[in-house]
């Protein structure tokens, strides 16, 4: 197992969300990124600090005027007198509005869709190297030298083409699957956050050469609300390789096991070059968003059978939040890619 | 000149707004309402309070799920351990996200596009006493008692069919144009709030009976921001009859009047049956929103122009907020419409 990781991924470090009429804790602190590289590093044959790169590989998956939105808007957010601490959207495009404002707080809700992203100085940085582990790591993986873990953070699978959204900026996972696509011709996702990866489906609804499939809990009942639902499959050249698996609150290791053995089998109809594996470690009995109660040996045993697609295999991480367990859940999963 | 109001109105009374990453003093607080009263009571030779009725004047605009969401919200929220004082939404529906959740936080969105509508316990009668007030001032004008000021509050010019907006939940304008123009035929809508009529225009975006005309501050430099360009001039039978008259942050009494005269022009040309002015105040110098400049003659101004189409007139108060001016601006206004 190869660890790639980039320091400048704790630049990020928002205190609050806002939700439910409130600033409560922010659930993605820097301090994730510290405890996912103690513990991927028991785990690993070596470690590599990515390359920052240029933004190439993240343009190939996301639109330049929001790169550079994101890129440019904590600046413009600390010009305005009075502004809060964090640049946090108000208001957002629904209804019949098509078109792009200039102002700042009518572009920053163009380009977001919730009040879960905020942004600080930086947090463009921290995503960035967030990006750049995942690119890196799919250079590994098409060296052949897999499995290899991209520890990404702050995550990326509810991140758009051209929306930050769900605590995530740039989507890692796609912009590495987009890479490996490009060699491999054929890249499967397999999406294992305990929320639908929105973003990921999205950004690949209409590809002929890329499966996109995701366990989730029923958008009905959790975020990201308004899209994971079993109807949608894909259009054009991407018709039947969305394959969404929505699953009650409070499933546990057996229901999801079911699900994702039907997951490895659409996978292997599929055949690709390699799997992606949106790794997000939520849907852990122990995770602070309580929504599935798998084990910790449940982990091991997703990891075991994503081992056996016998497949070149890059784990992007998602979600999993601070708990007590979050690292032995990590252990777990990471473990079962050894040999 | 008679007035309408109904003092449930005041029962909605948020103390914050959530904007620029914080919480901000509400602009639409219940003060308002009485501040609108005392002031209207000099200039009316007659102050009626408005029968509340039932939601059928409201349900011809608005849709019914909707309706019975922001009925019920309040109740749905205060059961949720932990819930802020407040009903503020902190996600929304935008790119390809199509699908109504059940979930509280995910419905709520689905009802709203921004922060800026928090829903406290009185909410709900009060944004009903202030569409009964606009419902009952409209059977009023059809009586041909006019001009008719119906003090509405919260305001309405921002709430589309099935969403609220922008310190708006019913679309009193709308309600009272729908009811007129089922009986007269053709409305028009004069909107002269600094703020475009986003819910107005959408609501009657493909109506051939109701012309919707508005001067507000130019939609890429202020709120709404998505919607109140030149460019939006309605759809099949409504086309042509949207006319958007975006003016400049800083616009004086000059060249917002000549504004008004071409929109005056458009209305004498649709010949309506009435004109129903969305009556907000907020682009007086002195509005806390600081957007225009229009003087208090200004408004008296804009008033004898009203007066000089000679029509069946309704006034809708729209936005308009505390300041020291309050008072004497809407005085001028509304001493415009007398003998």
């Amino acid at each position: 197992m190869i660890v790639v990781h980039h320091p400048d991924q704790a630049l990020h470090d928002p205190e609050f969300v806002f939700r439910m009429g409130q600033f409560l804790p922010q659930p993605d602190r820097a301090e994730r990124y510290h405890i996912f590289l103690r513990e991927a590093r028991k785990h690993a044959s070596r470690v590599v600090e990515a390359p920052l790169g240029d933004l190439e590989p993240v343009l190939a998956v996301h639109d330049e005027d929001y790169v550079r939105f994101f890129e440019t808007v904590w600046e413009r957010w600390r010009a305005v007198p009075g502004a809060g601490p964090e640049v946090i959207p108000s208001v957002h495009p629904t209804h019949r509005m098509r078109r792009r404002p200039k102002d700042l707080l009518g572009e920053l809700g163009w380009y977001s869709n919730s009040t879960s992203c905020p942004i600080g100085e930086g947090s463009f940085a921290a995503a960035r190297a967030s990006a750049a582990s995942a690119v890196h790591a799919a250079d590994l993986v098409l060296e052949r030298q897999g499995p290899v873990y991209a520890l990404c953070r702050p995550p990326g699978h509810h991140a758009y083409r051209d929306l930050m959204s769900g605590v995530c900026f740039f989507n890692n996972a796609a912009i590495a699957a987009e890479r490996l696509a490009r060699r491999l011709g054929r890249v499967a996702i397999i999406d294992i956050d305990v929320h639908h990866g929105n973003g990921t489906q999205d950004i690949f609804w209409e590809r002929g050469d890329i499966l996109f499939a995701s366990l989730h809990v029923d958008p009905d009942y959790g975020p990201p609300y308004y899209a994971g639902y079993a109807g949608e499959t894909g259009e054009g050249a991407g018709r039947g390789l969305t394959l969404n698996m929505p699953l009650p609150v409070g499933t546990g290791d057996a229901a999801y096991l079911a699900a994702l053995d039907h997951v490895l089998g659409r996978v292997r109809q599929f055949a690709p070059g390699a799997v992606v594996v949106s790794a997000g470690l939520d849907a852990s009995a122990h995770d602070p968003v309580q929504t599935f109660k798998l084990s910790n040996d449940g982990f091991a045993t997703i990891a075991g059978r994503i081992v056996s697609l016998a497949l070149p295999t890059l784990l992007v991480q998602e979600g999993g939040y601070l708990n007590p367990n979050l690292a032995a859940c990590l252990g777990a999963f990471l473990n079962g890619f050894e040999d």
